[in-house]
């Protein structure tokens, strides 16, 4: 999506430790408006698949996964780190590593929000490791329900997660993929 | 909002500890396409109030947040519950208690997203002992932005924290108010 791609450099900054800044438009702040267009752009890129649940994890996967399913027309799922006071009755949970914190945290999605007959797209903001993915996708997994694929806004390609994805067969949309990075230069995969 | 009312009869929980469980549509699973309406009326409330910037909590205020400043034609900004890696230089911060946990947060926002000329609307799905909201107004303070009001979707107020808020003469604006509730019974305040 080549207006994200020109945001990115535009305003993301390079940090240390391989982390890419945007919290100007995607997270911290989020710029709504174009929120909805990649929305609409992932909604566009599942077209017909049926899509009937978009499962993301919180915090920062919550905006893209509502302008999706805003988009697609279906509710937005989003699990939990930890389970708290409102999570009632059965969940589906699987353990995931934060490569931005450095801690590992349980995700739970209450059982009754996944159900065999759903359709499900993962969302997110972001993928680097893919630990997050693959603990959604194991959630998933757990409910019965079938996975229509995955769809990013940023993938940073070098980190090797998203390949790692495809070759399992997966079907991931990245909305922009980062080949290589550093301060001052940041290289897009052709898609 | 009769809508939200409704909603909120058919399908809400009241559990033990005063707790309204609205998991099906509000939170863990978010009914996409009604919180872009609720975004839409929250527009609606403070039209002409030249709104430059929609201000929330992580992590069950961004979906809100997401559709009110989508229908407004502004940024999201959201405070995160700790300084994490991705939160750079400068930043507001304030000490929250969390009714639903039982513990207290830090929240910080960068000072680069709140800045003095800035008009916000602090947004929320819920308002209970208004804690949250407290916490998201001293960080407009600290930033020397102006309060245009709050806006969340639903209001406890029986815990009295609404009316503290409008006492103090902030503009509070709530699409739902809950006077009392028991498993089974849900009485609203007229508005």
């Amino acid at each position: 999506m080549k207006e994200l791609e020109e945001k990115i450099v535009a305003e993301g900054h390079v940090l240390p430790g391989n982390i890419l800044s945007v919290g100007s438009f995607l997270n911290q702040q989020i710029d709504t408006v174009f929120m909805m267009e990649m929305g609409r752009e992932i909604a566009r890129l599942f077209a017909g698949e049926g899509i009937t649940k978009v499962l993301t994890v919180e915090a920062s996967g919550i905006a893209i996964a509502v302008a999706a399913g805003a988009a697609i027309g279906c509710p937005a799922v989003f699990a939990k780190k930890h389970r708290s006071g409102n999570v009632r009755g059965n969940v589906y949970k699987s353990r995931v590593h934060s490569f931005t914190h450095g801690n590992d945290n349980d995700i739970v999605v209450s059982s009754e929000f996944l159900l065999p007959d759903d359709r499900v797209l993962i969302v997110d903001d972001f993928l680097a490791s893919g630990n997050a993915l693959h603990g959604l996708m194991e959630i998933v997994r757990q409910s019965g329900a079938s996975l229509a694929g995955i769809a990013v806004a940023i993938e940073k390609g070098f980190q090797g997660g998203g390949d790692s994805l495809r070759r399992m067969g997966v079907r991931l949309e990245s909305l922009a993929i980062i080949e290589e990075m550093s301060e001052g230069s940041i290289t897009f995969r052709k898609q």
